[in-house]
């Protein structure tokens, strides 16, 4: 298999559960009925959106040497009432907590993950309308 | 906030690793800098479509009352070279391992959960061009 494909599995537990895994060993648990609470598969979808735009922001903001303190990324997802129950709105919030960062800063990073590097924003906007907020606040400070 | 609307968080660890939560208390880790193996954030757009349709396969199934003695969902993606790398082409592979399991039920099983109830393919397959094989082996043949 070429380097341009990946591969996951998912392994079925029995119930509505299964293992997910990918091929560097990394594993999720899928579904409820474990001793340990999962996440669902369409949450894996907003987690990607989640991970993919924050890893893009953590590489822009280091490529101009702004440090931050604590770093989060919410996002939320309404599902269309009808099968297939897509995600027809996600609004994704990006929470900085910094000594020092300006807003220009924060809004250019979040403008180029939205707009040319994000792979899954870009793969959910096709079927969901996509929102974004940040919000800056001080080291320590509650969100 | 409705019923209808999930959330999710991903929280950053430093590096490029990212912890994500959903509500129920579930969490997965992102990135690979940790101790133990991580995901990337576009590999689980993958493991969503996995666990997606692999859940509804169960249920389907189950309705029937047909029994798996195993059941495992393989999902590749090949993305595009240029930003945003999307995934341009996702190939499903189900494998059953069943006593007694016909074609027939099989193939009605996934045509229904990728044309009705699998939320997390039809929104990848608005990017992506999306196949599907399977294969049906008998209790502890390797796969």
């Amino acid at each position: 298999m070429s380097q341009e494909w990946r591969e996951v599995s998912a392994e079925w537990q029995g119930e509505m559960e299964f293992i997910g895994k990918n091929q560097a060993g990394g594993s999720i648990q899928m579904g409820t009925t474990g001793q340990q609470p999962g996440v669902s598969p369409m949450e894996l979808l907003l987690l990607g959106v989640a991970g993919c735009t924050g890893i893009d922001i953590v590489h822009i903001l280091r490529k101009k040497r702004i440090k931050l303190d604590q770093f989060k990324v919410c996002v939320r997802g309404k599902r269309a009432d009808d099968h297939p129950k897509i995600y027809t709105e996600i609004e994704i919030e990006y929470l900085f907590w910094a000594e020092e960062l300006s807003t220009k800063a924060v809004e250019q990073a979040i403008e180029l993950s939205e707009e040319k590097y994000c792979s899954a924003s870009a793969m959910m906007s096709k079927s969901a309308e996509m929102r974004s907020y940040y919000r800056i606040l001080t080291p320590g400070e509650k969100a």
